[in-house]
């Protein structure tokens, strides 16, 4: 098999909230077209979709998704071009009503980074990698 | 800020066994030269990584990861090139030690899917999208 992630879909409990934290408080373009109860985000080759927590359970097979907060398991990262763009997002993302779980603060690794979660408490790190810079047309490439 | 998603860490029981998992029950290639205690993979223009729980935890700032499989509220999505590429990959998934979900079934947005869980219980679906084929380069963009 190819090795590919083509799509992140966030289980939410409710989409109109989660929409605008994506949409208006990060200022994010939502895919026009998608079906009704799916919102969905083009981010380079991948897409991320919001989608409610019963559909999402349902669509998976799971019996439940739980109630609360989610219990986060997963990190997604959006790494920045400079180091003052992750205090500039952060701040952005915190405004728009994101909690902020871990100011921005230099890393263990070299980099620069802080944790903000989004209104069901999906886990971003917002992170400055000297290392391995952002390309020219948005991707992240490891560099050993 | 740009919309980008540049990494993406899921929180491990047992970091071996997933990387047994992706590396040679799935056969993904790692990223050599990472830190040690992460496994990393190159997916187009993104990395997933694996990750400890107590590490990806504290990195976060987060109290706890609870123990226990995980509960899942974000599913990852590996689109394939054709629909008989589905019920490959979920067969080689299963034999692997993935969990199967949901059998590959015709969903009702027109595609093709189903569902397996990694070890710790992290959510895939394969499925095959027909009104948006992955790109040669393998991007999945989305067709309105």
């Amino acid at each position: 098999m190819e090795q590919r992630i083509s799509m992140i879909t966030l289980a939410v409990a409710d989409l109109a909230r989660s929409r605008q934290f994506y949409e208006t408080g990060l200022g994010w373009e939502v895919v026009s077209g998608a079906t009704e109860g799916i919102v969905c985000f083009q981010l380079g080759g991948i897409v991320l979709a919001l989608y409610g927590r019963a559909a999402f359970a349902e669509d998976a097979g799971l019996a439940d998704t739980g109630t609360g907060p989610v219990r986060p398991s997963v990190a997604l990262a959006h790494n920045t071009r400079t180091r003052e763009e992750v205090d500039r997002v952060i701040d952005r993302a915190v405004i728009a009503g994101a909690r902020l779980l871990k100011p921005a603060a230099d890393a263990f690794w070299g980099g620069y980074s802080g944790y903000v979660s989004d209104p069901d408490g999906h886990l971003w790190e917002i992170a400055w990698n000297p290392f391995s810079p952002i390309t020219e047309d948005g991707r992240f490439l490891w560099q050993a």
